[in-house]
């Protein structure tokens, strides 16, 4: 329950030239974020890169080797700029062929709405050797875990429905818990104290954050760590010293 | 004004555990994700990082060595996790001395307001030896600007103001204008007509990006190139396209 137990790491490649043009708001990364605290899994980075094949499998290479899990997002759909899966196989030095098991989920989802099987929307069910599927509860088309990389969708509702499904499978670390005083100075006011407070609890860190200015809250002083009861005592301690500014 | 003509490129770092946690959801790179296409830049990637110095020093090296600009945001405020200008005057191996004019610019802002400019306070006029000073027209207290590198507050409303301010040092490439055409079909459905019609504008960039479930738009086709004629020619393909669907 220190700072040096060993968690599993991870990392988010966030993939997709509408992230880098502005044009969509990333709501992914926040949302995998949390589910990974709550594992007791520490999220290192994460990455947004284009549409761009070279980019993506060398990013993939380098993050895969680096952390306990990869979670992807985006680029498994049936257009022709959805190139992620290709990408995956290429990393892994694998072929991409039509898996049954996503064929038959998707070939029994088009029946149900009598969709078309075309050849484009069978190629969702490509999926690299070795790899295994992702339930995707909200509109078939699975993801994939291939050995330490999940891959999912890039539309929030059906990567947060593929990312729940795997959270079973992920091993967990001690969870990191958080407290949060809230005060209204300046963070020149508390800079000070709040250094000596960090010092006092070098297992927690210690994080100041701005909030809304003109409001009653400018400052939102977060204590993040394993050790519950060392972070009830950073709580005090806070509170005492904003009390002590009032 | 060709998918080759030569046009700056970008790279955005956006540092703090508060990212990695989920506690805040980032909105800075969508906004300088258009800033950057206004100006003909080509944002190239995004990472996220956590406050842990060899991290953000290295990725700061890693990054100003690939891209024509850098830009950062968070972690130049007076408390003891604000460490990113310690990082850029390390990752470019100068001083961190207190910058007179910074000083200035905190020492008039403090008087005005009748804030005590304390040691904590004036960490903030620490600039790496070499940068030249970027206006914050909100709180006063500068980002700088070191080589290719960019230092911004994290705090939305500031690195706003900040990067709009260094606009016009910034060159600029060939513009990249986009179209777009919605439809209410499936991407299963145009994925195979979408193809082909990307094979047909090499030079433009043509991409699907499917919208919310259940309403009248299900998917918006995107082109986006420097040459605003072929753009045009693409837009009415594509809406010759979606009509013959309809």
């Amino acid at each position: 329950m220190t700072k040096n137990s060993v968690a599993p790491t991870a990392a988010v490649l966030l993939i997709g030239n509408e992230l880098l043009s502005g044009r969509t708001q990333d709501i992914n990364l926040a949302y995998i974020a949390k589910r990974m605290v709550e594992k007791g899994i520490r999220l290192q980075e994460a990455r947004v890169i284009s549409d761009t094949p070279e980019v993506i499998v060398s990013s993939l290479n380098e993050l895969r080797s680096r952390y306990t899990y990869v979670f992807t997002t985006g680029g498994i759909g049936p257009t022709h700029d959805d190139i992620t899966a290709d990408c995956v196989a290429e990393a892994f030095g694998v072929a991409l062929p039509i898996n049954p098991d996503a064929k038959s989920i998707l070939m029994a989802y088009f029946k149900e709405r009598e969709i078309e099987p075309n050849a484009d929307r069978l190629r969702m069910a490509r999926i690299p050797e070795g790899a295994s599927l992702v339930e995707n509860s909200v509109s078939a088309a699975p993801g994939f875990q291939m050995q330490n990389v999940f891959v999912f969708a890039g539309v929030p509702r059906i990567m947060q429905a593929m990312l729940d499904s795997v959270l079973p499978r992920l091993s967990e670390g001690d969870v990191m818990h958080s407290i949060t005083v809230t005060c209204g100075v300046g963070e020149g006011t508390i800079a000070s104290p709040l250094r000596d407070i960090q010092a006092q609890f070098p297992s927690i860190d210690v994080g100041c954050y701005p909030g809304k200015m003109g409001g009653d809250i400018k400052l939102s002083l977060v204590g993040r760590g394993t050790d519950q009861q060392e972070l009830a005592r950073l709580k005090m301690v806070l509170e005492e010293m904003v009390a002590g500014l009032g």
